[in-house]
């Protein structure tokens, strides 16, 4: 089964290798990894190369299997939006959707180290107000309900490292166990969404 | 026609009036306009609420025809994850996307005030990095290219408001440009992405 791989590490100096290790990754577990880098963009007078690249990662979610997406916390409180839209897509086709982070805690934590002022007012409908006067999502989840959710509704919240680690942009560990419930779930064991597996 | 009402004001503390507003300005232009909190949902002990929202969701945009979204950077660099996943979600149905901002400025630009370090780098690859050893997408794009070129794919670019605005979260004229140019285009001018019309 083929396995689009998204993620914020195409930002990286070294986007490269990081794809070629994430792709024997897959190998090992029996899956080809689909690397947005892997869509090889010719230069086209016709065409920006800002759309070729989405076309090409477009349709290779739709060759794809499942997709299993690295939602480390990307310049900003949340995944990577490049990332979380490939996610909703992927989702909307009934492909199963695997997330993991390295870095584990939760968003409303998150929320408010990125309001510098821990400072919060509930109000009289349950919602909890930063102090940029907008709610903060409570429910315990380690980023945006419609994110965490949909990997729930494919069988398994996200991922994150069982030991502490050294490298939050290199290390493949929670990848790695994404692999390897993807492989147990594709034997039949877990897995709710079905179609495409 | 249905339309589908993504965006982050379901934060702000007046999100029932705002999403009031938005439905009376799609009745205006011939459209329902379905709002996530519209979505009344009965606490339920066999479910958690934040799965209860989600499932609401996902089940409004598949009954909507269209989805317009509110794409105003949001608590960091990008627009609302919440919202980019519905984006994605919708596309992935053959569902027009229409999106507005109401911050006019390139992603790059808002990645360097971001990164409150303006230094950049060029790699012999091409690519500009920032101060935090990542690659800035340098695209002339008010946001990440899967986002904007979903846009671009169902007709038009993100929309901007026309003049200088007096609130960022409650004015609602580029909302309305969106309504304008959906209502133009069910009209058979200038939709590409016709599913659902």
């Amino acid at each position: 089964m083929k396995v689009y791989l998204a993620g914020p590490e195409v930002f990286l100096p070294d986007a490269v290798e990081v794809g070629q290790r994430k792709r024997e990754l897959c190998r090992r577990y029996g899956f080809e990894g689909l690397y947005p880098l892997d869509n090889e963009i010719e230069p086209d007078a016709d065409e920006p190369l800002c759309r070729s690249i989405f076309t090409g990662n477009v349709n290779m979610i739709r060759m794809a299997g499942a997709l299993i997406a690295n939602l480390t916390p990307f310049r900003g409180v949340s995944a990577d939006v490049g990332t979380v839209f490939e996610l909703g897509f992927a989702f909307a086709l009934g492909k199963p959707v695997i997330g993991y982070s390295n870095i584990n805690t939760d968003l409303y934590k998150r929320v408010l180290d990125f309001l510098k002022d821990g400072k919060t007012r509930l109000r009289s409908d349950g919602r909890i107000f930063g102090v940029d006067n907008f709610a903060i999502e409570n429910f315990n989840l380690s980023d945006n309900l419609m994110i965490v959710e949909a990997l729930v509704a494919s069988g398994h919240d996200i991922f994150f490292p069982d030991a502490p680690i050294a490298d939050t942009w290199h290390d493949l560990s929670a990848f790695e166990s994404c692999l390897s419930w993807l492989a147990a779930a594709r034997r039949g064991q877990s897995m709710r969404v079905a179609t495409g597996l």
